[in-house]
């Protein structure tokens, strides 16, 4: 038997690339050796399997160039929720609720966890891995608005609504911005989602509030967000993702708001989630290679 | 009977303020106007008891104006180690680990807390708090040195040794550097304590581990510490304190260390803390004027 041709990203970690090693005896590995593309397009012909970081880089030309041989494309994406991921983007909600609570400014005091309503605004694993943190900070209660709002969470993670600490579905989301101490955005971008965090909002919130967006940048209107913390109607914010990012201007006025913590969308960049999702990448193109299903598989 | 003369901070929360205001009719209640000394000098005569901010005002000059009658000098300190100063200290230090080891710079990736061994030097309250907080994040197993290394810690706040996640003496400050992904410094300074985080303790660390400081700064050397971070020895540092602050040099070598986070001692500056801190200022006040103990009395 011949052996199958896979072109991979050079930026495998190693247990990703020793996953791919064993099979050696079935596939013919060739791992980019530069950045670019040209190089891709000259070395993918023949193809049976190509893993790739980015989505960015799989179009016709791509297709066209690996030939009708080619079984299986996987990607590094953030799609694959797993646990591990859960854990750094959760991680890093908990840090960006907690420095933006410090964005104290010429206050010089800020608010705290200990006794704050949280508000969730959809309750999947991510938002409650990060209450699943916060019950030991001392909150008082969460409550949550879905996509469908009024109704329950379908699945309770963690068994938190056994934790002792009260979760309760949320009317709708005057209710949640009327009561939580700390808002987090949790939710897929869908139209209705967008800018589903209005002034309006902002209005409802306490002012010793903050909100962090660990989601999708457009859910929160960054202008109605600046104005709120101009107007000092809330506490602050914290930031892993904004609208149009990566190409915010660098002299948006949100990246000048004192109150406001941006970073650069790097919730799942750490080295455990990368590995882990370099790890599933592999066997998505292994199981994509011998006609297994695939995770989050797009049938062309 | 006449009225005791009491002269107060005028930065008084509303709570303290009210457990003061509750004696009016035994108290006659002086708040301060001005951020003058000259004011405080002129006010305080005849006084029997002074509530200041900060200690650094109470000197002879301030005593000989007040008068013989002064029974009680009540001051915000730190001592006062309360529930709320825990929770806003280990607040802060949970933030501090998580920036630390998100300060990745060019290598993109970042260390993470779930599967670590947590070391604590030393392990009195608030160390415990910050335990209780990093159980949920995954942590595998704490381990801590106490000012008697080899000896189990003598109150266990938090039920924490029975909480399911292995809690350990560390035989010492060797094996604790070596077997920790985050080091939380907590312990008091002492001269056996002073630079006791070396050279050498930062050589025995893994180059994934971050340390956090929420202790005092001599503990640390810092130059030790920068040393350490040039060099890539370990990941990441978060410093609330640092040595001879509040007066570091804008240009000291800690302050440019990209993957340094240096605060400036906002451990305790949260409304609650602040508050808590207030209310017991003012029952300590109240305690000294009726003869009963003072919280951390200093006869003179």
């Amino acid at each position: 038997m011949s052996k199958s041709k896979v072109v991979v990203t050079r930026n495998l970690v190693a247990d990703a690339k020793y996953l791919l090693d064993a099979r050696v005896d079935r596939l013919d590995i060739v791992q980019w050796q530069s950045d670019m593309r040209s190089w891709l397009l000259e070395n993918v012909a023949g193809a049976a399997g190509l893993l790739v970081m980015v989505s960015g880089t799989i179009n016709e030309e791509l297709l066209e160039a690996a030939g009708a041989q080619l079984k299986a494309v996987a990607t590094f994406t953030a799609a694959q929720i797993t646990d591990c991921l859960s854990d750094a983007v959760a991680d890093l909600a908990v840090m960006l609720a907690l420095m933006a609570q410090r964005r104290v400014g010429k206050s010089m005091v800020s608010p705290q966890i200990r006794g704050a309503t949280m508000g969730f605004l959809d309750f999947g694993r991510i938002p409650q891995a990060v209450l699943k943190r916060l019950i030991a900070f001392g909150i008082k209660r969460a409550i949550y608005v879905t996509s469908q709002p009024g109704k329950p969470v379908r699945e309770d993670y963690y068994d938190l609504c056994g934790s002792g600490t009260p979760v309760d579905v949320a009317c709708d989301l005057d209710q949640m911005a009327n009561e939580s101490g700390l808002v987090i955005v949790g939710c897929a971008l869908t139209p209705e989602t967008k800018h589903v965090i209005s002034t309006h909002f902002f209005s409802k919130m306490k002012t010793t509030a903050v909100i962090v967006n660990i989601a999708r940048g457009p859910i929160i209107d960054t202008n109605a967000l600046v104005e709120a913390l101009n107007q000092h109607p809330i506490f602050g914010a914290g930031l892993d993702v904004i609208k149009d990012e990566p190409s915010v201007a660098a002299d948006h006025p949100i990246l000048k708001q004192p109150r406001c913590v941006v970073l650069p969308r790097i919730g799942s960049a750490t080295f455990q989630a990368r590995e882990q999702m370099a790890i599933q990448s592999v066997q998505n193109l292994l199981a994509g290679l011998t006609g297994e299903d695939m995770v989050n598989e797009w049938n062309m």
